[in-house]
């Protein structure tokens, strides 16, 4: 519907899987603010590499706002030079996988504007399930977008808003938006840092020395020293300024449905999420994937770098020997050349190479996390037997992936996903391998119950915990007047 | 008032001149038409150095809208590549100096955005003189700005406007913007062009085969043999589309005031604006001055580029021998290093060097455009002197720089300029030549009075021909409903 | 003792390594030659991260060579653009990490040169050590060298060499020359390649359709779907033309002597070199270190990439589970910022993470391929006590690094070995580990036994296959005529 | 001949001229060296705008060069970064325009190289003519040529002469060498410059307080202050070092032959050379232009830069008004994008733009410097018909070029060149002007008379001073000893 702008998406590198859409990160009174959050962001990086920036606010007056928005990673995006011109004490930073919008420099974020001269910026992990409607309604008000986010509305829904104070403002925004956010404003000198009320998307609070620190990951406290505090609660309005951190919960609760496929596949295996560990995670569906789905085999080999840890438990279950019998390339980060008579694993090899001793006249399981198309799998046990694999049993530490994300996931088309309108004999017979098993979705729940509350699983199952909003039908919903702040721990 | 962003400001190359902000060029209807916006920008890049862009509109279902904007030259900004990337038959572009908002990408122009799944984009030559008014009204119905341009004040105005069409909507916000505004929009696949009712800054109409195309400057059309037609009328509103170029006159007449500098300074000599060539117009300066201030001298030279026409009209004039004194580097378009004891004259040097042969043991006659500040004036005259002239007199084509420019160019505060509190002489004492002469007044309009209708010189005079507006006490002068098209040559 | 020229060395990222200097790649005979080349470059990236380059011979009268070398990693190098140039069916190529001379664009390879009108490029492997003598000798003939690699010496001495034939003069060069060298020159059209009478660095021939392939890694060929020969023979010259491939044993035989530290470290796991799989090496030498090094403990983890396949060794001789304990940044391939306030290990953290889920409250043995310095294992305990491991025993899966190499290692000076001079407990005294252990020579042996020939394991014994030659003291030894062709298998 | 690499030549933007090759650079003795020979080389930016290059040399022991080379022009090439690598007191620099090799960066001067430990750098301008002779000679005795440049050849000829010194082995190198060579070296610490017996093109020696500096052109010396001393002679050997600067006549006087064309076309017009005045031997051009081939016309324009001096002495000579007709583009130093259907004049358009007030209706004399192809003639002829002028007489302030240089100069062949074979009459058919006249050769050196010594004007005449030297007919002429020095002003 909207007007696009034109760029080549690189094509992907044999990486059949669902891609996250971002990682943010925030410091409140740091004098060393950007560096932190550029630091911050290469930790987060797994989130999202298709453009990285940084917003930063100055103490002057006015304030000042620096921005510094790029194409790539985070460690091109960020020189030494770049980062000094990003003064000031308090930083947001962001990450970006496109899922809305197109990948384009003028949709990466944070988001800056200024509404009634004071800076107001913004950085969104997640997906609005009634972006439509609400554009509509701000279209007819007179609102122009400057990009193809749904991010950009938060900061009109803000402006419009009728509270006194920024906190108000955002607090009104926020309610009349569905779906999955986790978010972070800086409104003048003021860090707002939130999660939707099913706290589909992760999002932390630490600190470093007197500084505060939000990230959508602790991950990006270990590299800075920084201290990890807590996960933000489901529906939290955290505001950090002058006065320390106040936490809100001004929506009306709901059940909890935090993202399992964080665990599965998106967060990093060192991070902590809700209370669960995703490394125990991931071992523990290996475990239960190891009794679910046995295989006469001589060996485990997981897919790196998610399918490792749940290969390990895989062969800890079954009591079969671990090998690594696939190298992922530490020098591949995107597409490169492709020769003219390319042979047919080309893609796959540029990103994974068998390790023909461990393989060769075995018969190996291989572990992935998930399938998405399942034309890498293909590639995968074809390159296995290439190597010399004498049977290649391909496990999957998920369930079937049947339905489309619409809460921040980059996921294709239902139609796209082999296991929507698929048994998994039918998967197997385009993948080729000499078995295929996955994970029950009862096996997936018990390695994720570690962690407190319910989680949204609508890719496995089809429940979507949020419906979408038909144009038209929207009610504002929104607050008036804050609830008092929560004691926390 | 604005958060602004961060970015060192180019030391300027012993340039002391008025700075015009920016130029505008629009092809509707051709199918290279983006490389035609690319060349017609790089004519008019002499309007603006620090930033380009180009916005296309794609005739897909819905329409597409793509985008390039980057700092530095046109010839930078632009590759074969990106231009390819810039489908469609439409194409709007723009060349920028800032006046107003930092130099920064973001401010860069034209502005894309979106309002009611249609592309709106707009592209800006001139300033508002009501902009903090308008954004303070703006910022009340909750418009968030995402640049600090006051150009983007159009969007939020014509998005929040009342009328049915596009057109309507244009008119309505162009009627609520006081200053100077030559001004392009895409609406949709519309082209709508338009000038303040004082026809402050110029615009003008050609054809290209079926093609319609709009510039600044006529020179934008010789480059690509497009035909010029004619200049747009002050208070013009020119409609382009499928059934053709229709002009409105929607806005109360008031007395055309086209601005005098353009003349002075800014257009490239090789233009004709409103009727008057630029080039006869510097010669006509010149020998008026010739006229009103004689020197006994032996020669007359002209400070390249601007001040050589003045130059060859003083020596007709004045009957002395016209030679060329002062070469311009054609390698410098920016700053370069400074030698860590660098001489006197450094900055000029790196712009202009003295020919020795012609100026030794001669009393030299050198004629500028204007004086703004006078530091490059003293700088001159001293490199003149070591160059082997006996005398040094200075003309300047225009009379005395006394008051800043509040429509679209990049004046100094008032006590910068040298002459605001002082008279020639006492400006003379500071810049060290044997003697120094301005034009009159009576003598400038002399010489353009080859133009329709009447000028702004408030820069000379401080008599400006549209007001301040406080804070305030702005009445919406909006229109309801079209003027009947206008019939045209 | 020569010029040099200036750059700024990049910080190592806690990777405190011996490292190879260079991989080397060709092809003779395929019209995608060059993007071949450049797809086997980038398998044998890990040899060398600094500069990459390919040289291609077009079959035009008279002869073209073309040319592209840059710094940094192979797919920022080449292009699709700039692989379109590099016509031809004859390429050679280039991955550099400095061992001679400088970080320099200028000392990038392959070199190219032109002798009688013929181009003559080479590419290299290894280092010499009789380059002094050999440079003064070429010196006092009136020899120029334009870059400060050993590799030009190559070209020097070839191209002074008396034999009528390229290839009597590339063994006539060779043959003065003392030290490592698996080396590749286009001499004309023809492609000659060459190992060293000891066969200290590898080299391996193989086919892709009708076109040959020479690579210094096995690996390379599996990314173009090109099939393995064989390892060249130490002191083999293989010349590759229209007539085929010939190969050549001109040089008196020696005992092999095949650097080990390409099974320790510098080769990919997924490698064979000389009959014998990296990884079942590595893996053996972890299954020995776990013999002779035991510890009391809950768990093993590798320091990834190159430590992982010796800890599954380690963990299956020691019936102690294997778990991922430290993840490799994908994103980190140079350096990055460093913040103001740095906590102690931010180096190490910028590539390793631990994953304090599979450590805490554990005695955890974490095993390493080698230790240098020191300073990297210092670090790393630390940082895995701070994620929470009880105990931390380190194993290294090779004996004490005590002695530099001169045969194309980059190695530290003597001094800067943290064993060169102290017993393993007082290199734990300095790292501060519960426990640290080394393999024994005998072990690392016992490990690569299933290679054919002798070692050189220089680094580990001071016991030097090649003696450095004292200036002056060189007699030419250079062969007169060639010995017949040998037949291959 | 010599194996070269590929690269695309950018088009010439109506640029028929022939084309200086080279200017050089050098600083001895100031702690700014590299500074100073950036802006040095950004003054001689006219001679060569394909690639710059500096070499510095640092006092450490052993000396330590520095170097850094590029594409593009001076300013592009050097930041201040880099420039803040290139340390050391003593620094020689050269921007290029290619003649010999090709365009690329491994043939960018200076040329660096080591022989016996010490740095040997050299820069040239000029074009040798018995290249080819000496490389048979150097390639027999086993020199590898790393560039396709001629200037290799000195370094190479240099490395291997007998001489004790390095002035001696210089001198014995410049001995072998015939045609045109201004060259300059940095031995070590000495800074050696010298030009050819006939003094073909030119260089000069100038002072910054202790400093010494020399330069392709005295205006080298006006950007940075430096004072100018005097030209070198013909045949004169310079050496500057500790001791201060020494001349030397080591070579067999012939009479001086200085290159006319640089009076014509190649030089600033604010130089002066050889003790002649550039812009007085223009302006006399033109003023003998104007006795010798008048035209019955209105008014007369130079073709700027280059045409403007002459264009003002037609002027004078024939009473004829002086207008500028013809504007230069600031912002052209290259070719950029071209429309898909051009107008006939595009490339013409893009560097020089007409103004029309000046030309409409008028009878125009057009002053051009020379005339080479014709092809751009032809274009500006009709550029100014369309314009409006009623008739076009072209004057060309030199004598048809028929001869190719081999001395420096890009020039066309022969064929290419439209007066070699063609009466005036024929080439105006082509050129289509209404009358079109050059000046005679008598002219020409009538203006030029204020200058010592003879002139090399073989592109006029034919009549080349120095013989091509058929291969194989070499004598070497090597200098055995040094002529005392010579006592100078």
């Amino acid at each position: 519907m909207s007007p696009v702008c034109h760029e080549d998406r690189a094509l992907d590198l044999g990486d059949d899987h669902f891609h996250d859409a971002c990682g943010v990160f925030a410091v409140w009174g740091h004098p060393d603010a950007a560096r932190l959050t550029a630091l911050g962001l290469h930790a987060l990086q797994h989130r999202g590499q298709e453009s990285a920036g940084i917003v930063s606010i100055e103490a002057t007056r006015p304030l000042t706002a620096h921005a510094h928005r790029a194409m790539g990673l985070v460690q091109d995006a960020f020189t030494a030079a770049t980062l000094a011109g990003l003064r000031g004490d308090v930083a947001l930073g962001h990450v970006r996988y496109s899922t809305t919008g197109e990948s384009h420099l003028r949709n990466a974020q944070p988001l800056l504007a200024a509404h009634q001269g004071q800076p107001l910026a913004c950085a969104h992990n997640g997906n609005l399930t009634n972006t439509d409607a609400l554009k509509r309604g701000l279209d007819a008000q007179g609102a122009v977008f400057q990009s193809s986010t749904d991010t950009e509305v938060f900061l009109h829904l803000a402006a419009r808003a009728r509270g006194d104070s920024a906190l108000d403002r955002v607090i009104e925004a926020l309610g009349a938006c569905r779906g999955a956010w986790s978010v972070a404003f800086l409104a003048g000198r003021q860090l707002i840092a939130a999660r939707d009320p099913h706290g589909l998307r992760p999002l932390c609070l630490g600190t470093l020395g007197r500084a505060h620190v939000v990230a959508s990951e602790p991950v990006a406290f270990d590299l800075i020293g920084a201290r990890y505090v807590r996960d933000l609660d489901p529906g939290e309005v955290l505001v950090i300024d002058a006065d320390g951190a106040r936490a809100y919960a001004p929506f009306e609760p709901v059940a909890p449905r935090f993202c399992v496929f964080e665990h599965v596949y998106f967060a990093r295996p060192d991070s902590t999420l809700g209370g669960q560990s995703v490394y125990d995670a991931r071992r523990a569906m290996g475990r239960a994937l190891g009794r679910e789905a046995p295989a006469d085999a001589d060996l485990v080999i997981g897919v790196p770098d998610s399918g490792v840890a749940a290969a390990l438990g895989y062969a800890e279950a079954s009591s079969l020997a671990f090998e690594v019998g696939l190298l992922r390339s530490r020098f591949v980060n995107r597409t490169f050349i492709e020769p003219v008579d390319a042979q047919r694993q080309f893609g796959v090899r540029m990103k994974l190479s068998p390790v023909a001793a461990a393989l060769r006249g075995r018969r190996v399981v291989v572990v992935d996390d998930s399938i998405v198309r399942g034309t890498t799998a293909r590639k995968l046990v074809a390159m296995l037997r290439d190597a010399g694999a004498r049977e290649v049993h391909l496990r999957v530490a998920s369930p079937p992936t049947r339905w489309p994300c619409f809460y921040g996931i980059d996921t294709p088309d239902r139609d796209e996903l082999v296991a929507a309108h698929r048994a998994p004999a039918e998967v197997n017979a385009l993948v080729g391998a000499d078995s295929l098993g996955y994970l029950s979705l009862e096996g997936l729940r018990g390695a994720v119950n570690g962690q407190r509350g319910g989680f949204c699983d609508a890719c496995f199952t089809g429940e979507y915990p949020v419906p979408f909003v038909p144009v038209g039908a929207l009610t504002a919903r929104t607050q008036h007047g804050l609830a008092p702040p929560v004691t926390r721990r």
